[in-house]
């Protein structure tokens, strides 16, 4: 069965947390809103999200089609994805452990979006620019500290070794970790570099999920969109520090 | 087995998702950091939020103990919660729309708290005032018609009719919803009210969760904590229009 994932075609966003959950899994799936003609592209994308027929629909993309599940909410589609290709533990505490992970990260990418759109997402950065700067400045100094801190005590307190951030083997929460923290040294390039030192393990495991073999070719694909400043994660010089 | 809900003690906040499921189950379970003595109290919650010991430690409350489990974030809590009590879908599509739901309630929360603290989750209200004016005037003009029209239109379509957001049965999701409609009642009373009659399924529910047994026992003991103006919902007068 080849899935269906339908995301803004120009961005990471959170699409990619999905992404990179499916090529690691090795998964047959179709980009559909990068995609052209009758059967992709935008249009399929804003038709399904339009359409009134749709008994479970979406709120916003992300959302995969597993062939007859429309399943929405990238950490949603995570804790099915996890379950079918061994990207999570099946027992019902390191499933929810995981996802508990997935949610907290969710948490954080929230506010590392909010920090160039603190007032409204349908708002132009440059009319929101003087909130911005205010608002970037506590997520750096506060909570970005607060966010790696946690995942830097979750990695050192995991039992099976500070590799993944659950058990002895790869989830999805690892992936998902990997991913914010790519996004953060792209956004917020100078307090990452200050601060990297303090978050040795949470360091080391981007670096190695970045060498995983399908990561890696994944990353060196056309697939793998730039970052940008369309997406969550932002290159705005004033909002580092 | 008596579950263990730990939460900020005067607020309804995220904690409340939770106790209206644990109410609506007929669960025994004690509100932790409400309790006193050496057993309860903030003190038990303060130390285990910052025990070192905790190999699998929450990043912020609520968090609920069930037995072995020590469990996080809302929607995973609820998922749990859902999973144990009957209170969502036992086959897999069933239990996803309805996580996909509370995480898109969980979404609309998160904006809900950020029209007064649009800034910092650390400074005070007074202090990031004018931004909130800013950032409310977005949430009620656009955000809020769009989550509740959402909402509305998943009510219409559901196949076995509109009096649940799933299904034939209710859900966390009905009661979740139910919260958000009660919460966005209390901030923002004159907008609710001029809109309400666009979403008169969504309404309804509010009204018919209010009157199930257990749910109206509920908010009319004293473990409903009154809503006020330090929880996520905060009626500033000047935030509503």
């Amino acid at each position: 069965m080849r899935y269906e994932l339908y995301y803004w075609p120009g961005i990471q966003g959170r699409g990619e947390f999905v992404r990179l959950a499916l090529e690691e899994a090795g998964a047959d799936y179709v980009d559909v809103a990068r995609g052209s003609g009758k059967l992709g592209g935008m249009a399929a994308m804003t038709r399904l999200l339009d359409s009134a027929a749709e008994e479970r629909p979406p709120f916003a993309p992300p959302f995969l089609r597993a062939g007859r599940l429309l399943i929405a909410q990238t950490a949603n589609i995570l804790l099915f994805l996890g379950a079918r290709h061994g990207l999570a533990p099946s027992d019902e505490a390191g499933r929810l452990w995981t996802h508990q992970l997935q949610l907290t990260i969710a948490d954080m990418v929230v506010e590392a979006h909010d920090t160039h759109h603190p007032i409204a997402s349908g708002l132009y950065y440059e009319d929101q620019k003087r909130e911005a700067l205010r608002r970037a400045e506590d997520f750096r100094q506060t909570r970005l500290p607060k966010f790696l801190g946690y995942f830097e005590a979750v990695l050192e307190r995991n039992p099976r070794g500070p590799g993944h951030l659950v058990g002895a083997r790869l989830s999805y929460a690892d992936l998902s970790l990997f991913q914010l923290v790519d996004g953060l040294g792209y956004a917020f390039p100078k307090a990452m570099k200050r601060r990297a030192r303090r978050y040795p393990e949470v360091m080391a495991l981007h670096a190695r999920v970045a060498k995983r073999k399908r990561i890696a070719q994944y990353l060196a694909s056309p697939r793998r969109i730039p970052f940008n400043e369309d997406g969550i994660f932002r290159q705005y010089r004033e909002l580092d520090a």
